[in-house]
């Protein structure tokens, strides 16, 4: 029992497409080392909001599934079907799709670890690619 | 580094149509203040469960696209496809949307403040109004 | 104002069909007692990657629609049509539902209590079941 920790890192990414998933967890275990908090949480949240961090598999054909029912459930064309696009926007199905695959994920620190189940793996997933986005990873324990 | 600090508040809204979306940010801003804590998280999240938390645009548009898409993944009518309504309520596909939707989001403060993107704005999300319901707002650091 | 504390358990789930809904919120309950922990952070979540733990309502109904409901957006049959079911799986449609579902829940510990509203309940959502399945309880404050 020690007193409070925290450790605050902004991650960019630039995916070259419209869509994409990027595997992220090396990246937040090794926050994780650097924080030295041995107990506590690890927030890991998109700062943008056609974006999405989430835990799932890092299995290729998953990947392509989601691919394929997102499109489904939020479709991009056309895209004059939705009322955002009217700003001269054309992503309104990014901020759709975003909100099934979710903003953040908050992950327990155990003895220093990331405190992950046998296949979780944090994953950025974009849905308005070809920019620069932030990606926040807050830790805080002791 | 500090002892841990934290503060509770409920926050009341009462929406007077059935559904509707409300900006709390400067709210939630105000709280963190009032809080003192520099480094921690903070948690909002609805604490009824036919309402949501989530972050995204505040632009008119998406909100009315929110709306025509949550009402084609779960219609409100013919309320008689729900079991949920058997017990006289009529509001089963409010708790549908508020799945889509989250309940609730974690959102880091970083030097006093909500470490925000720069269109992150926190909503309450209602799908079953027209009554009082409270929003609570957690916040623990140093 | 003191120290942080934690506290860290694994609870072990086997829903005896694919698919099933467990409210868990007497365990954490249990949990946040046992942590001596008055105000505060619950992290509850799903170590597995095709369940779900969520917040919503204790009512048979409700659950029932929830299954009807996922089943219609993310259908099981055919398997066929899910690439990661390539891989000799056959719950593909479970990594989309637990997606809709969500991971996790964050709940407020205040006054040494679960910080829930009225009608609150915490449950496991199981999509992939017959097998043994983890969740985790992380609590943190003070």
């Amino acid at each position: 029992m020690e007193n409070v920790k925290s450790l605050t890192e902004h991650l960019w990414f630039e995916v070259p497409q419209r869509r994409g998933f990027l595997n992220i967890t090396e990246t937040v275990e090794e926050l994780v080392r650097k924080s030295a908090i041995k107990e506590g949480l690890c927030l890991v949240n998109a700062m943008h909001i056609t974006a999405s961090v989430y835990i799932n598999d890092a299995e290729n054909g998953l990947l392509h599934d989601y691919e394929v029912w997102l499109e489904k459930l939020a479709p991009h064309e056309p895209t004059s079907q939705y009322r955002h696009n009217g700003t001269g926007e054309d992503n309104a199905d990014a901020h759709l799709k975003r909100q099934i695959m979710g903003r953040e994920v908050v992950v327990a620190i155990t003895k220093g670890q990331l405190d992950l189940g046998p296949w979780e793996q944090i994953y950025y997933g974009e849905f308005d690619g070809k920019r620069r986005k932030r990606v926040l990873v807050k830790i805080i324990g002791e």
